[in-house]
């Protein structure tokens, strides 16, 4: 199905040029919802938090089960920038609710893009105008795209479920790129969905994906002031309300999850200057802990990202990175596989041809690297990009 | 002082080609004291520590006061190459034992280079018998040649003190370049010093100093399964034996501290690719751990390290770091100060002129980032290079 076709019963987006963005590409998002909505969100621990993401804590904390609206605006962080900072944040809030007739408090609102400068905001409330104006059932793919800073393609993703009691929609709208690290939430997005949650069920399954999705994503191992990730649920589908201990909830959850993965392959792929994604899965570990700091290690190692980058079998840096993760485990127990091909068995290397690896590297643009261990049942999934000349120059020439 | 004439009484030092390296250049470094030394050394912490790694750690556990030599080879690492790895590393050592005249247990070995392939021993074994011919109390320039791996520069810098009992000398080699992280020891090297030196004082006056210097720098974030540095004190200077409670203590300790920071500004500014140096100084902080771990991650982001290597005073990717560090700290004390410009005062942008500090990142090779917190007394500095495109061509390139 074509983004263009993707709809969530009860829910209207839109995405509009409001001229924050000196590009003139599209930097006002709006998700409007006709009823309230179940809410929670998952956001940075950077302590200079911007101020969009303190009044959205604010809004959620007083009206986690009567949710209308978000904004978000691209091209200004609206972070580092004080009194006048929160003070802008408060008008987005107030100028949608204007236009949709709700509460301040019922709005939740974000921003991405340059830290310490001020909001343009007449240009701001005008487009939220505009956006109020331009609401679709259809929106999606505009919403996607004008919540981008340095990302290459939108990133929208919606699946559907069926239940003994209908269909259940969940659909999701995501933006990264550069400033993609664990803890949290490693980007700025927002999933909404027709069932009907009860609040503390959706933070539980949101915190749950989060968990094993979006904090097992790395970029550049930077974690932003803005990072946020939003979930709305409507209950527009008319499913009797789920909560932590309904039938529903777990297949609630694993849908949820699923969609975050994709989300996540999406970010991934399209990483600054990214070439390849990397797909790096450990088996056999102590506990997830043990496994997902080694998955970590892998993930964040740039000898690891520039070998890849470069389709150098060089399963030494990856094996470096294992030993340097301060996870528990057996190095006698470690086996690495990059795609199909083993390269180091039980703490030694394998015998295998660099060139069959290497054009695995080339033709691939989904890299799998397996990691294997004898210490016991727990696995864990980490995902990255390769790390390539455009790296560098994307962000060393950003700002200026 | 030209390298050239540095020496160290009753030491000799060579640096031959032994054909490890495939480009033909130095890869065999041996330094002979002509007695017994009191010797330390700091070992990486990875879990697939190299062969010769164990080895040196059991001789100098075995022979704290009576070590006498030390070999290290480039261009193949010797680690991740099971029981064969362990014996060519023994091996090592017999020959230079053979040679010299000494028991295998009073030499130290290191390796440096490609991870997972075997040493090439008959050539390893032939190089350490010319080595041994070529000695020379001036062969420094030389040894510091033959442990290079990327590194563009030989790194040798030698420091005297007086003191009443008569001038001491301490002179250090190192290698750098990539894969260099905290903890440890973030790079290969050797320093030697005719001071005569108890052994747990040599041991003390080493851990502080790699804490503060060492242990504070970063090229990449990945650390090696090679990295050591070693300590070697012969005593030739006839000084009375200097112990923990000596009133000489804090004068060596002070002065192996200095060597220690001059080495590691070398590394840094040899950093692969590495067009400028990043110092990163904090002060005000709550206790020096919460300075170090606010400068650690400024050292360490890509963002900032791209930002600075295109020239662009984007504080905010500083602030931003400052904020995911996990230190403890009040942001609206945060101040920073690119340079001689304060970009960032009390949690708020500072009123500067972007252009003016772009031409000061432009026209310095040594960049000065100064971090003030309202927290306390407490400092930590930390050092770093940018990245730039040849730190990713160098790192696809290195092994195929």
């Amino acid at each position: 199905m074509n983004e263009e076709h993707y709809s969530v019963q009860g829910f209207r987006a839109a995405g509009i040029v409001a001229g924050i963005k000196r590009s003139g590409n599209r930097d006002i998002c709006l998700i409007v919802s006709d009823r309230d909505c179940s809410a929670t969100g998952v956001f940075t621990s950077n302590r200079f938090a911007a101020a969009p993401v303190i009044l959205s804590q604010e809004h959620l904390a007083s009206n986690p089960a009567a949710i209308r609206a978000v904004v978000i605006n691209s091209g200004n962080a609206n972070a580092c920038t004080g009194d006048r900072g929160a003070e802008d944040a408060r008008r987005m809030a107030e100028e949608v609710a204007a236009q949709c007739g709700i509460k301040p408090s019922q709005v939740l609102v974000a921003s991405t893009g340059i830290i310490g400068e001020l909001l343009p905001i007449e240009q701001v409330t005008r487009g939220i105008e505009q956006g109020a104006e331009s609401l679709h059932e259809f929106g999606w793919g505009l919403a996607a795209q004008a919540i981008m800073t340095t990302d290459t393609v939108p990133k929208c993703i919606s699946r559907s479920f069926e239940t003994s009691e209908g269909r259940i929609t969940l659909l999701g709208i995501v933006k990264g790129s550069g400033m993609i690290h664990p803890n949290m939430a490693t980007l700025l997005g927002c999933i909404v969905t027709d069932a009907a949650v009860e609040p503390d069920a959706l933070k539980a399954a949101l915190g749950n994906a989060v968990k094993r999705t979006f904090n097992r994503l790395t970029v550049d191992g930077d974690t932003s002031t803005n990072d946020t990730l939003f979930l709305l649920a409507n209950g527009a589908a008319g499913n009797e309300l789920i909560t932590e201990d309904s039938d529903m909830f777990e297949a609630f959850q694993y849908e949820l999850y699923a969609l975050c993965e994709d989300l996540v392959r999406r970010l991934a792929a399209d990483g600054e200057g990214a070439t390849k994604i990397v797909h790096v899965h450990v088996e056999g570990g102590k506990t997830e802990h043990d496994a997902a700091v080694i998955a970590e290690a892998i993930a964040r190692s740039l000898l690891v990202k520039t070998a890849i980058f470069g389709n150098d079998p060089n399963w030494g840096r990856i094996v470096c990175a294992i030993g340097y993760s301060n996870a528990d485990f057996n190095p006698d127990g470690v086996s690495v596989r990059i795609g199909p091909h083993w390269v180091f068995q039980d703490g030694m290397p394998a015998d295998f041809e660099a060139g069959e690896v290497s054009r695995y590297l080339k033709e691939n643009t989904e890299i799998m690297l397996l990691v294997t261990l004898r210490d016991g049942d727990a696995s864990a999934d980490f995902w990255t990009c390769d790390i390539s000349y455009d790296y560098v120059k994307i962000n060393a020439d950003y700002h200026t």
